[in-house]
């Protein structure tokens, strides 16, 4: 159903009738997506959950680390609750640049640029790194944001099949242009990772940059966390940027383009979700360089944020679900439809264990699923409840999509 | 220059020759920039500045307020320095729902939904709102985010003079499907504002919705600063959506949309940077809150704020300067060129007074300008002070052009 003929069957202003209610065909809208069990309702969580959390993205369980949070709040009564403009004019403070410093240092690049969100530093980096003659080629899984940034882009795009670096550099072979490669590291829904050294080489051959966004893997791959760039060799490689979110493991809010000075430079003087953005408020900038250098001091969370991992998806495995093997701390768990999701989802969070319910739009497969979150402050027992609670509460169907899988 | 064809010349990769530096072409972008005076660097600013500030946006001089810095502090520490997770996972907290009806009631919205960034939150209504078969009619001088939104959202755009509601009218007339008329309410680079009622008029007329961008607006116009649509009654009128940001007269961070709860519903189940961004900062959303509270209480803050706005108008025309009659708390003063106003803006610096040089392309027409921001906390003899550093600070030119002008 689309707005133009929604709007002509439910209104009369083309005919003279009473005027139209501009917004009268989002209720032909809402009733499609009940009918198909997609309405999406906000939740509001309280401060204080008794609930074992496998949900959020806080992956190293820094969000609520005492360290960070007094950080965040001390950066908040020194510098203001917010940065006041943006970061080329009054929203630049000393605090952003020392994040910067210390992030393109800890993970190995030349300079970084922190923007207010995640999403709008993959925005900026994918449209002033290509331009209407450039080619971009996208994985067919990628985030959103880079969907949206090859959109803004206005470049020719080329959408590729999932993690395979040969039809990244058949894609590649002959253009003439400058052209951009664009993947995520670990991809959001079921948390496998990109072939980032098989991309990276084809990238070398055609003289193509390789754009990662490494939202999943700071914090979690790579040595104390690097990120999975660093973890390949790939971290200030010539021809190679990377994003990364500082609201993951970094607990906090924004996101930020790692990369060669030039690049970063060009990203100030063109980008426009930097440009025409209010700068990351200090607050969350004090949250997240405080996490950066947690997480220097203890390496040993990252470690223990994959090994998480590795016992929620061999726990649910040996329990007869179908779920992929997790490269860094997302796995997802299949459902049989929308409303069995939904309805597992709720009866976990009844027996005390919150996780995550990925439905169409959200799942590029249309396949809907559990999708569970590992963090490196579980214990063992935490773990081994949470998958009891899993495995107790599937759907009959889960199981069979098991067997069928099998 | 295109990075294409700067790719081509600078780089063998086509001949056999050495590898191309995928990035090499933005070397001959970095000298175009330099050739033009359009260089733009970041100034990292210290905790504690000397400045009198007319860069940033904080209208209402909330951003430091003992209040509103003490709740975003409280936040980080009670809800965690982030939120952890998309608003429809784990990112929705108590905090966030409260803000949202504050802010719905106060601007005389039936809801409100809040974004990480105004970014965002105009990328989230342009796009839901429209879609591939709607008409979106857009003021040629809107905000980059309403630019990028009607990009993003794929439909039938048309650009319409600036402040123009019989343009709006001739765009919408004869469209059969759904359409979208696109507005600031109050220009970001000259500060005048959208001649709203007249917009209405013609939406209503014509059967479309009418998305205005109060970022500007909100806590400076109308009573008690409930912004521009407010005062000219539009507030919860149907048909009627309205964009706030939370970073500019509320001193925090974050953007939100308001208005009827269809759209809200709408928005929460589609809009992209909604559902796949994590929510907002509980520090950000904390001091939101204690900034519209506080305006609430001292609402001739909002007064205070516009009466600076005109002295300072006075000021500078008085001293035969360029500038348009501000509707709210921007205004800006004409400058010959590019480099004539960056070192305006840089005298003006050293004699201590912080003010914003806009230059292309964040200036639709090309012009260079000094952008000055009103605050409800400056005295009037701050206010004088300012106004003789400005004009004593004023190129030859400045001057010159508003005998042309005259």
């Amino acid at each position: 159903m689309t707005p133009a003929a929604d709007h002509r069957s439910a209104s009369g202003a083309r005919t003279g009738a009473a005027p139209a209610d501009p917004f009268g065909w989002l209720t032909a809208r809402a009733e499609v997506r009940r009918r198909a069990g997609l309405v999406r309702v906000l939740r509001p969580r309280a401060a204080d959950s008794a609930h074992l959390d496998l949900a959020g993205n806080d992956y190293l369980g820094l969000a609520r680390h005492p360290e960070v949070t007094r950080a965040a709040a001390d950066a908040a009564l020194r510098w203001g609750a917010g940065s006041t403009g943006s970061r080329l004019v009054t929203g630049s403070t000393e605090l952003h640049a020392r994040l910067e410093a210390e992030l393109a240092e800890f993970c190995g690049f030349e300079a970084a640029l922190v923007f207010a969100t995640g999403y709008a530093a993959n925005l900026a980096a994918v449209t002033a790194l290509s331009g209407p003659d450039a080619l971009i080629v996208s994985d067919e899984a990628n985030h959103a944001s880079l969907i949206d940034g090859c959109r803004l882009a206005r470049a020719r795009r080329l959408v590729v099949p999932h993690r395979d670096p040969e039809a990244v550099g058949k894609a590649l072979d002959g253009h003439p242009g400058s052209a951009l490669v664009v993947t995520d590291s670990v991809f959001s829904v079921d948390g496998d990772a990109a072939p980032l050294a098989g991309l990276a080489e084809v990238c070398r051959t055609a003289g193509a940059a390789l754009l990662v966004d490494d939202a999943h893997g700071l914090g979690v791959l790579g040595a104390g966390g690097r990120g999975l760039p660093a973890s390949v060799g790939l971290a200030g490689a010539p021809g190679v940027v990377a994003t990364v979110t500082l609201s993951k493991a970094l607990g906090a809010q924004g996101g930020a383009v790692l990369g060669p000075a030039p690049v970063i430079e060009h990203l100030v003087n063109s980008a426009r979700t930097f440009i025409f953005d209010t700068g990351l408020a200090p607050a969350a900038v004090g949250g997240a360089l405080a996490a950066l250098r947690l997480l220097r001091r203890e390496p040993e969370r990252a470690e223990r944020a994959r090994q998480v991992a590795s016992l929620l998806h061999h726990g649910v495995t040996a329990a007869g679900l179908v779920s992929a093997r997790p490269d860094a701390c997302v796995l997802s768990v299949r459902a049989p439809c929308p409303e069995s999701a939904v309805r597992w989802a709720a009866d976990c969070r009844v027996a005390g264990v919150a996780v995550g319910c990925f439905r169409p739009p959200s799942v590029p497969d249309g396949i809907s699923r559990l999708r569970l979150s590992a963090r490196a402050d579980l214990t063992d027992r935490e773990v081994a409840r949470a998958v009891d609670v899993i495995a107790g509460a599937a759907p009959e169907g889960a199981k069979a999509l098991a067997s069928k899988a099998g």
